[in-house]
Order: structure tokens, then sequence, then C-alpha cells
């Protein structure tokens, strides 16, 4: 094996593959990239079995061959070259040679025979869409997925493709996300839940900006494609809730609020329910105002807003870092708060549209 | 107590003086801001006995008064508020009312009759200079600072005022890093031990620009004094090294190296050295060409650098980590590398003046 690489691109793909590279593990060979060098094109592959990463570089490759070597190791080392051209290649002892200027570095490696095949898939079902529209699809809805590895399937996020849109769907219990997109024509399906580990390293790689990625499912493997990388990722087995029919249809009282007067309000709130481990704070909506309170032992807060209501008077308790954690991944300047009775949930809308529902459960106070 | 004070002048005050809030303490008043409102001026002050910060604002002061309130808090709650005029009181139940637009907090105080009296300090010696100057000559002295407490004369810094020269020094028993600045016509003179943990937190409230800090040290005490903010620290006992005759005077090969190129590849021999517990590094000498290598057992690095040299041929070891900070904290473009024997330490020092020595041992190769 011997290519010659420029620094730039090569530390852009280990940027990429490194968000696969098991942390903890008693196998080496997944603390390691795989190096490819064939067909003109090097590969750099990683993956810790849960997800898989796999990024192509156009290179001059003079011999071609394949490694595996320390992905920490090789990372550090290329990252501290000089931004100059770096030869790479194997000596007769099967040492990895990086050379590149006046650096020489000599690394042990491991036998690509004992590195992970990425399954191939074949997707017969996937969409097409802007990396930056699924990065702040993911964004919006990850922070929902739950913790608990006793309701495994929670600890995903539910992909689904259906009637022309995609639904995003988090939830753990206590709250639910939803982002919505719709895809007019589109009459592919899919649905998958994708593990929120996996998801938000993928997430990490997708740009921010109007390049393509490809989403599929087949078998028991999401994908995402994009256009010089490539991840794999299990999925959750198990049935997703039936998100739809969770959230409540009627409503008694509808609140209109400045949403960014509301998240400041409740953040205040949370500084004094935090002293006593999330204290309860209660929401007290009167025509007009809507006061946000909250007693601990070391003091209390009352927060009013003016709000716009629709229906009758309540009072209700939340866990304030529910209530932040969906505001906050809104960005309309105005937000539909939707109440039951005060033992319902509250569920969150724009006010115009329906890309997002959020809806978060009352505590008793 | 009763006042009116703007957002962000009271934010200024708290993020200085939250430097010396105690953080694991079993006493609950050091875990409190001091607030003084006295004569039209709001004091804040905290200390964790080691430390005091103090920080006046000009307020309007409706009625004078002072009390304890619990630092963190405070903070969070003053931080989160809208960029406004806050409304700061006690009741008749000794609670802390804040007010600020629609927000209205009370928190439980503590008596300020428990809070501990900054000392007063009338240092008859002392320095004025610009705080930025002050600022970098402890960022390139206090990475050096001992962290064996039972050498505790070493976990401090040497601030050394005679014959016109400010002389910081720091010293593990590996390596010393001093730092000089000449006050033309300056006949004070001082000398304090300041604990690296203080010093480092006084830096960070020192400004980036051209006002004035006044230095001065009384009885056990160091003062670092700016426009509307005062800090005091305890200063170490004892003896600190005479480390004016530590540094070899005699050399035996002068190497003057470009900084930029020669930190570059410490770094890059660094990442091997670690693979292997700070493995030591190897530097030959051979006229013009300096070798740097490092052999652990997960691969090799040579790094080669082309260097003027005056003197005998050497090989030397050296803990990478040792040499790095030194170089790091240098800013000229050339340096000259003095050193004796494969013994006997490096001493860097610029090309050109002598505001800065640092000195590095060896290790056995």
């Amino acid at each position: 094996m011997k290519f010659l690489v420029e620094k730039d691109a090569l530390l852009i793909a280990i940027n990429a593959v490194s968000k696969a590279v098991a942390a903890k593990t008693t196998k080496p060979i997944l603390e390691c990239f795989l190096i490819d060098a064939k067909d003109g094109k090097l590969k750099l592959t990683a993956t810790d079995l849960d997800i898989g990463i796999e990024y192509f570089l156009d290179t001059n490759i003079e011999e071609e061959g394949e490694i595996a070597v320390d992905a920490k190791m090789f990372s550090e080392i290329i990252r501290k070259l000089p931004d100059s051209m770096i030869n790479i290649s194997l000596n007769d002892q099967k040492q990895l040679i990086i050379e590149c200027e006046g650096s020489l570095f000599k690394l042990v490696t491991i036998d690509s025979g004992d590195f992970p095949v990425l399954p191939e898939i074949n997707a017969e079902q996937s969409i097409v869409m802007k990396q930056s529209m699924l990065k702040e699809m993911i964004r919006k809805t990850i922070f929902a997925v739950g913790i608990d590895e006793n309701r495994p399937v929670f600890t995903g996020c539910l992909i689904e493709l259906k009637d022309g849109t995609l639904n995003m769907v988090a939830l753990d219990g206590f709250r639910l996300a939803m982002q919505s997109k719709v895809f007019v024509g589109n009459t592919n399906e899919f649905k998958a839940i994708i593990p929120g580990r996996t998801l938000n390293e993928i997430s990490k790689i997708i740009l921010d900006d109007d390049s393509d990625i490809t989403i599929g499912v087949a078998k028991n493997q999401g994908m995402f494609e994009m256009k010089n990388c490539r991840a794999v990722t299990r999925v959750l087995e198990g049935e997703f809730l039936d998100y739809k029919n969770v959230i409540p249809k009627e409503k008694e009282l509808r609140v209109t609020v400045d949403r960014n007067l509301f998240v400041d309000s409740l953040e205040r709130a949370a500084v004094m329910s935090k002293e006593d481990k999330q204290f309860p704070i209660k929401i007290t909506v009167d025509g007009k105002a809507m006061v946000i309170n909250c007693v601990v032992q070391s003091g209390d807060v009352r927060e009013e807003l003016l709000v716009e209501s629709m229906g009758k008077n309540l009072e209700i308790g939340f866990n304030p870092k529910y209530l932040i954690e969906a505001v906050r991944a809104s960005n309309d300047e105005k937000l539909n708060l939707d109440f039951g009775s005060s033992i319902s949930p509250c569920v969150i809308r724009p006010t115009e549209g329906n890309e997002y529902t959020y809806m978060v459960l009352p505590v008793r106070i």
C-alpha cells in the first residue's frame, strides 16, 4: 500500500469517521481505522458495531492495499502534521509509514482481515433531502429520547416516511417531540427506530448546507448517504408508541405566548426549582395573565407574563426542564400552548403550520 | 437595604468576585457574596479565606445595609434577568428581594456578621503596571508551578521586585519559568510567594488592556488593586529556591531554533511519547541537523529540523511536555537553547533581550 494525500482532505475524512470509533472496548480492532486504498480511491472506515462510517477520498494511489491502525494515534499524528502532502505506505514489517516534510512516523498495524465488514445496504425505499434540513430535524427531536434502558424502544428516535410526510419522533414517558416535513409526490414508505446515541453521532457528520443526503432502511440497518460519506446504524427492535394517538385532540385552554419571554421566565423559575431537585413549577393562567412560580426552602420566584388566552383558567405543575427543552427547540416568535385539565399534557405547536409538536406531561403540585 | 442597579454592571462585578467563592466547604458563609450598600457604593465581596475579592459599583442607594446571600443562586438569577434595571432590597423577614420587570425573587440570606472581613492592606512597597502586562507575565510563568504539596513553597509563584526589576518565577523541581520586566527608576522592593491557585484566579479578573494595576505586599498578604476591584491573597511561608544560582551560566552548545517549527516537531514526537506514559524523547544535535526521536512499543517517530548551532554535538533526553510548555509560553520567532552536557539542563531564552528564561532538566535515556 502506498499513496499520497493532502493533509486537509485526510483530516476531514478522519473527523467524520472518528465518530464511529469505539470508546471503550475489549476489541482493539474496534479502536482502529481501516485504511483501504483501491481503484484510485482511499476509503477510511470505523465502526463500533452499532454504527459504522466510511469516507471516500480521490487519491493518487501508487500501490493498492489495506490495513487497520489505531484511530486515536493516527488522528493525532495527522492533525499535528504541517499543511502539506502526506506520503503513507506500508513497509515489509507491516508498519504504517507516514512521511511529511521532516517528519517520519512508523506505526504498528493490525491485519485488516479482523476488521468487521460494514453491511452493504440496498434500501429500496429511501428519501433524499438537504443535509441542513435533516440536521435541524434531528436537533429538534433528539433531546426527548429516553435514557431508561429498561424501555429500549424509547432510547431511539422513530423516523417514519408515510403518505408523503417524514416524521421524526422521540419520547421518554414524560414528554414527546415530533418534527414533520411534507415531501410532495413522494410515495416511498419506511419506518425505523434509530438509537439516540448513533443518531447523535450521525448528526455531527451531517453538513449544515444544501447538499443532499439519502436516508434509507433495509433489514436491521438504517443508512445515511452523503457525497463522500456513508453511515450505517443498527436499528432498535420493537414497536414504537402509537404517538399520534397519545397527543390530545381536544383542549380546554389555548394560550399564545411570546417564545423568548416564555423560555426566559421558565429558565429563571428553573434556578429556584433545581435548588430542590427539580421541584415542580406551577403555571397559573388567569385571563391574560400567566404566572409561573416555584417555592423552595431557599426562596421563591414569581414570574408574570402577558399572554393571549382562550378557554377556562387553569393551575398546573411541570418539571421546568421538559418545558424549557421543548420551547428552546422551537424557533417561532409565538407558540400555542394547548391545555386540557391540570392532569392532562400540555401540547406546544407553532401558531401557523404543524412542522412540530411537543407534548409535556404535568406533575402533581 | 435597598438599591437600584443595572444588570450588566452587576454581572461584571459578580463575574469578578465569583472567582473567590469557595468551591467545596463546610462553611456556608464562604459560598456567599457579601452585599454591602453604603455611601453611594455597592460593594460585592467573596472569599474562600485563601483569596478574597471585592468589587465596587457606583449605585443609586435608597437605604444602606449589608447581607450575605448564596453566591451561585444569586449569580444565576442575575445572569438570567432581562437587560434592564434591577431593584434589590431586604424585607422584614430578612429575605433578599430581587425585582426586574415581571420577575420577583425572594431569597433566604445569612447574617453579614458571620462573613470574614477582608484584611485592609497598607502596602508601603508596591508597583503600578499595565494589567495586560501582568496578565501576560502570569500566563508565561504559572504553568511551571509545582503541584507537590510536600514541597509547599514550590506550589507558589515568586513575585520579587528588586533593583528596578520585577521577576516572576515558578519551578517544580523539573523545570523553571522566569519572566523579568525592568521598571526604570523604581526603588521599591518586595518579595512574596503567591499560591499558584489564587494567582490563577487573580489572572482571570485582570483585564487584557492598558489600565493600571497595583501590586503590593504586606505582612502575610499579597494585594492586587484595580480601578473598581481589589484582590487579596495569602502568601506562602518559606524560602524560595535561590533561582538565579540554579540557572547554569556556562554552555557547551547553543542551538538557535525556529520557535514554531521546534514546538510543532516536539508536539508530534509527544504523540508517540504519551503512548507509553511520557516516555522520554531523545534530541540529537549534529552540526546543523537537530533530530528528535522517540521509540515506543506502538511505533516510532523521527523529526528532523535545520538549526543553527555553535559548540559540540550532543544527545540528550527530555520529558517532551516540559519543553513544549516552555517553548509555547515564549512568543519570539527564534529561540536560543543552551546546553551543557547530557545531564545538565537546557536553558531557553529569546535571541535578544532577557525578558524570560526557561530551564528544563533532562532525563536519562
